[in-house]
């Protein structure tokens, strides 16, 4: 917005998808490397998302194939729920379009993700996305589509019947990108994607060669979130004037216990007795001052007992400790966990593992792996307020000195993670974040000062443990060879078992 | 957007209000101290942008209230344009509504600022946005405006015939925010404001105490930019098509020369020659296919002259040393500039001052102060590609070591910065900003170390010349008394000239 009276009478408006077709950038397409990786991430966090909602063990297949230089397809498919057809045309091609928002944990942001994708291929390969989904008992359907960004709307090139080999979705995305740049970046999205989802597969192929196959660490769906309600302390006016629009004749405190969480009748009826407002005058009587104190009460209320932890998915400690030692095979690792609590009215759960023996040597801090709705963020971790936290630990104090190799997986969950922008890479630094990172990093050193004091012995273990890992590992392999199968199943879980007592912090 | 069965039907969009009501830390208001600093940011660009239109030095007053303890009330004022009346309530009261886009230098991003700050003024608050605008040879007009979130719509309070002293626009915005922790960095932000628009001046009033009074350090003011037309790399296909439908039965040769700048007409003959397309061809006969190829031979056609520049507006050599001498008074100062180039066919200049005599002693590097189209940057500054660039230049080969205080003040001015976040507090990594940024850091380096070489006897001009400065100032202030001005005129152009020649690196 300008003032100008040069210009006087050229005022518009733009659409959603001009916006971000300008700022591109902002969304994570800044550049054609970069524009990979995020294509990769969009596609591979809804396939997630839409297998746990079938309840299945994702099966999430990821593949690129460089056509000629500079010009890489990319087709991402899963074994969801299928989307909805009459769905299709705006959920994919139309920015700020999607399944209605609820407060709940989810990997994707509304309404962004995967039209960004397709918006990009489009202006730099002119191609439409190609979407085949099917859903439950239904024949599938492919589309071509391209989004119309002056006007933000779909344009359906072709939209006919196609047979698909049982639910799920696979979409296509051709785009101008830079490979060379993206696949070790892509590589280790994937890899830490089976950390923080260990009951998903991954499976990643370039130029029809396999690239990385793996997960199914553990085989356990995590349990389903469910939305809440709004918590009081994120009554803004703007939620306040909506809920209050819905309320009719209802009275304040039957409004109060029906329209917030942890807002029990005896809870409303202190709050509203501390406001010496009437509870049983009718929500359509109140006028905008008392509206306005009601948001302000409610924001600051502090009798409020924990946020509702159900619309929250942590990753959990055995899921999490098996993942990461699938993955990193480090020789002692320790779990933690702060939350349910909230930030704004937004409830979040901080979870942590701390591994000895993998990552950096000769490090200050430790080696940071960063989680945000079970999504590893690979870029931007300087600006991070996990990293800024990490750095603020006195880690010597906890004997984690230049010599130790020690990794710390932080994983971030909330009904919302404020990210500091749409291509979602950093955390943005609030002060109840901030402090539950600090106390979950604390309580993490202080294992590890215990582990690292046991020195030699578990230096010992570790090496048994390795051995015992191979060997269990060939066995693996060996049995899935004799059983003509494709996965070799994981180990991990059993050699974590077998040495727990010993092996865990 | 997320493929969900159980949900089916529940799909929809939002309106891009929601979108940012819902991602506010996106747009700089993640918590209630940065929210005080980016309303100032947001007002103060467009302030200045205003004034520049109208021709006139800027003059922007910027004042806070505390009203109660974590209340403000920010006022911006300017002598700017004002804003066309019947604009004002989408200009202010409606995301993504602005004056039209047009590719030149420009402080504030189309259609966000100030209406994300009316929006975080609202949901906090439950007030109105405040505006006051008088355009020239009319009676100034007084509005009250909401947004209505939801519909991205304006709701009008109030809107009626106003006095005002004269042209310009005041807006006053009501919010929840965080003063103590804020009001260093505005005055950060302000001070440097007359750093990187030397021909403006600043005024900071907090609950009636003034806290800044500075600038007017240069007379001139900048060059008015002109919008230029579309570089050929930057013709994606999205822009292809656009020019393309309004091109009618004009030829292939007239639409390239017409539609882009550098294509002169030889440059048109040789580049249709090389694609083996025919001058005379109709536009509205091109075929898909042909604009595709059309669309990315454009992009990567090489034989073109530098870009037009007259779209951008870098402060200047005199200008930029004035400034930097003004607030920060250093022993020595040397100017460097490269381009105009341009990244995915976005003109940029980058120029740059380095100091020596300020700065933080004991520092591996130089003190970096950032700027975008004469905005500082201040937040995110370590996954900034200015920040990236310095470090990755070896200081200590130009005698830039541990006990040597310079600083390095960079512009970067385009018609697009390639900000990271709607934020906009840092700029994202792109090849050819980062090639010509070390270039020009390097320059600097070399002069920086001549100076550096002169050594003792540059410590013995910088003593003298500050005492010399120190008096002036002295002489100013008793003349401006004298003359019952209420301005202090600035010396620091007059003592530089004066030094020029032993001083200037």
């Amino acid at each position: 917005m300008n003032q100008d009276n040069s210009l006087r009478g050229e005022f518009s408006s733009i659409s959603p998808a001009e916006f971000f077709y300008r700022n591109r950038q902002m969304a994570g397409f800044g550049n054609p490397s970069q524009a990979v990786y995020s294509t990769v991430r969009e596609l591979v966090e809804n396939s997630i998302d839409a297998c746990e909602e079938a309840r299945r063990q994702p099966d999430v297949r990821v593949s690129i194939d460089e056509e000629r230089s500079g010009v890489v397809r990319v087709t991402v498919s899963d074994n969801g729920t299928g989307v909805p057809y009459d769905e299709v045309p705006n959920a994919f091609a139309r920015v700020l379009y999607g399944d209605k928002f609820t407060a709940r944990q989810r990997r994707g942001t509304f309404g962004l993700g995967v039209t960004m994708a397709a918006l990009y291929g489009q202006i730099t390969t002119d191609s439409p996305l190609i979407v085949v989904t099917q859903t439950n008992h239904a024949t599938g359907r492919y589309y071509q589509l391209l989004i119309d960004i002056e006007n933000n709307q779909p344009v359906i090139l072709s939209d006919k019947s196609h047979e698909r080999e049982g639910p799920g979705t696979e979409v296509t995305i051709r785009l101008k990108g830079d490979l060379n740049r993206s696949r070790e970046r892509i590589y280790d999205y994937l890899q830490l994607t089976t950390v923080a989802s260990p009951h998903a597969r991954m499976e990643f192929t370039i130029n029809g060669s396999s690239i990385l196959k793996m997960g199914w660490w553990h085989q356990l769906l995590p349990t389903p979130t469910t939305p809440s309600k709004p918590h009081p302390h994120g009554a803004d006016l703007e939620l306040i004037r909506r809920l209050v629009a819905d309320a009719g004749e209802r009275s304040l405190h039957d409004f109060l216990v029906e329209s917030f969480q942890r807002m029990g009748k005896r809870t409303a009826t202190r709050f509203l007795k501390f406001l010496a407002l009437n509870p049983r005058q009718a929500m359509n009587t109140l006028g905008r001052e008392d509206i306005s104190r009601l948001s302000s009460a409610l924001r600051s209320f502090d009798g409020l007992g924990r946020p509702d932890g159900k619309c929250l998915s942590p990753i959990g400690k055995d899921a999490f400790l098996t993942s990461v030692e699938s993955v990193f095979a480090p020789s002692a690792l320790t779990y933690g966990s702060r939350g349910p609590t909230e930030w704004s009215g937004n409830a979040f759960i901080i979870e942590g593992v701390a591994a000895i023996g993998t990552g950096a040597r000769a490090a200050d801090v430790p080696a940071l792996y960063r989680f945000a709705n079970r999504v590893p963020l690979l870029y931007d971790s300087s600006e991070d307020t996990l990293t800024k936290m990490l750095k603020r630990v006195n880690w010597v104090q906890y004997g984690v000195g230049s010599t130790t190799p020690v990794s710390i997986f932080l994983h971030l969950c909330s009904t919302k993670i404020p990210f500091k922008a749409a291509g979602k890479q950093s955390i943005a630094s609030l002060p109840e974040i901030e402090h539950e990172v600090l106390s979950l990093l604390r309580e993490l050193g202080r294992s590890l000062k215990k582990t690292l004091k046991r020195g030699e012995r578990s230096v010992r273990d570790a090496q048994k443990k390795r051995e015992f890992d191979k060997a269990m590992k060939q066995v693996a392999q060996f049995s899935a060879e004799l059983a003509e199968r494709d996965v070799v199943p994981s180990t991990a879980e059993l050699i974590r078992r077998l040495f727990e007592v010993d092996h865990h912090v």
